[in-house]
């Protein structure tokens, strides 16, 4: 009990939170909370639920049988839910193992939704859309997020230009054709008036340039070059979305000291 | 012969590139010439070494008997040799498959060495040091960079610290305690005089206390804080050299049009 909050374990609940509300885990979720991470009744972990902060719970008793699901009790808030940057990644499905690795890191990086694109070139078209959230989740739980990002079902480009978010700044890695350097036009895209933006990236082997000339149509879009060489698709999404955290999301902010984790 | 020179194959070599200079691959890169790349005598490919620039080159006849090795005919040079940003990355070495995946990233992302370093935290403390330049020189050919980063041998921290190069500039991924906005410590590290630059990153679990304060004490350093989200090792190594590019290194150049690599 006299650990600090930032080492207890951190499990995403679909549930309401608050004071002495109870939340009852799903078997997977109990299976991680009773085997993996070994917590024993009365030990603290924290819940968040994308909605109401982060609160401190307890499981006042293990469950009786082995196939029961855990019960846990809410205690006190730990942290309030507050506003984090709202940035879409929209990017081509592509292999599994580096595809995974993607939403991992995109996770982490601090996206809002990861959109799938059909592309022409797309070569991968079908995926475990559910697997990719689960992913999505364990990375929320393990980087301290206050929310999970939605992985959404694919889409075709077509369909996506179509209905493009009038309020939504597209931002194109381009790998050919004309484009501005990242670091350039993000700072042009910060003095715009978009209030959101999306990373949109092609798949192995890059967009068509039909495809480049579409996404170009929409307004104020813009073409952003990650440098002379060739990235790979999911280096150039995480590429993107760093430097977008860095120049305009919330990597910009003054930055708290904070303890490290290991020694507090 | 008709197709564009960024099309073919691409290699990497140990000899000296120059007109009417014959080349003797070794068996894995024969192997690979042969069945993976597919290529038949006469058939364009392109060679660098890190040295000489890029070359034209074709095999004249393919090895008579199964196990020679293929000699290749350089012909005439495509790119020449030019000056690379000097980004070292020092970082802690992690588990295999992610250790590949960020030297893989790395390379693409334009470092020029990778100096694994041995910490308190550090769970991970052998690797297979020709592998990951294998990775590096595989990335490199795909990612169209005239060299391939060198991968060293683990240093201990100390030692990296006792003989840091002077005018390298180091920039800390510094997860806790003290740090600015990357944004605005590599736009300061801009202003400042020094050449090169580090990026240093620790193992999973960070830096201690005492190692980060050791680091802290080299002269003119950074401590660089990459947003409000507990990242992975290979995340923030990735993350932050991408801001570096972005911000420091060869990604703020006007860019060039480029053709799309299938199209033409």
């Amino acid at each position: 009990m006299s650990t600090a909050p930032h080492t207890w374990p951190r499990l995403f609940v679909q549930d309401d939170l608050g004071q002495k509300k109870q939340v009852i885990l799903s078997i997977d979720q109990t299976h991680y909370l009773l085997h993996v991470m070994r917590i024993r009744e009365g030990e603290p972990l924290r819940l968040f639920n994308g909605r109401h902060g982060e609160w401190r719970a307890v499981m006042p008793a293990a469950p009786t049988r082995k196939k029961d699901p855990a019960q846990l009790l809410m205690e006190d808030p730990l942290r309030l839910q507050k506003k984090e940057p709202d940035l879409w990644l929209c990017c081509a499905p592509i292999k599994r193992a580096p595809f995974e690795f993607m939403i991992q890191k995109a996770t982490e990086l601090g996206v809002s939704v990861v959109q799938p694109i059909l592309t022409a070139r797309t070569q991968v078209r079908d995926f475990n859309r559910q697997r990719l959230q689960t992913i999505a989740t364990e990375a929320a739980e393990q980087s301290e997020r206050l929310s999970v990002p939605e992985i959404r079902e694919p889409l075709a480009l077509d369909g996506l230009i179509k209905n493009w978010p009038a309020r939504r700044l597209p931002l194109i890695g381009a790998e050919f054709g004309k484009a501005v350097p990242i670091a350039q036009g993000l700072s042009s895209a910060l003095a715009g008036a978009r209030p959101t933006a999306a990373i949109i990236t092609g798949p192995e082997g890059g967009f068509m340039p039909e495809e480049m000339d579409r996404l170009s149509a929409l307004p104020e879009s813009l073409r952003l070059r990650l440098g002379p060489r060739i990235l790979r698709a999911d280096t150039a999404a995480l590429a993107a979305l760093s430097c977008w955290q860095a120049l305009c999301g919330d990597w910009k902010n003054e930055a708290e000291a904070r303890p490290s984790p290991l020694t507090l």
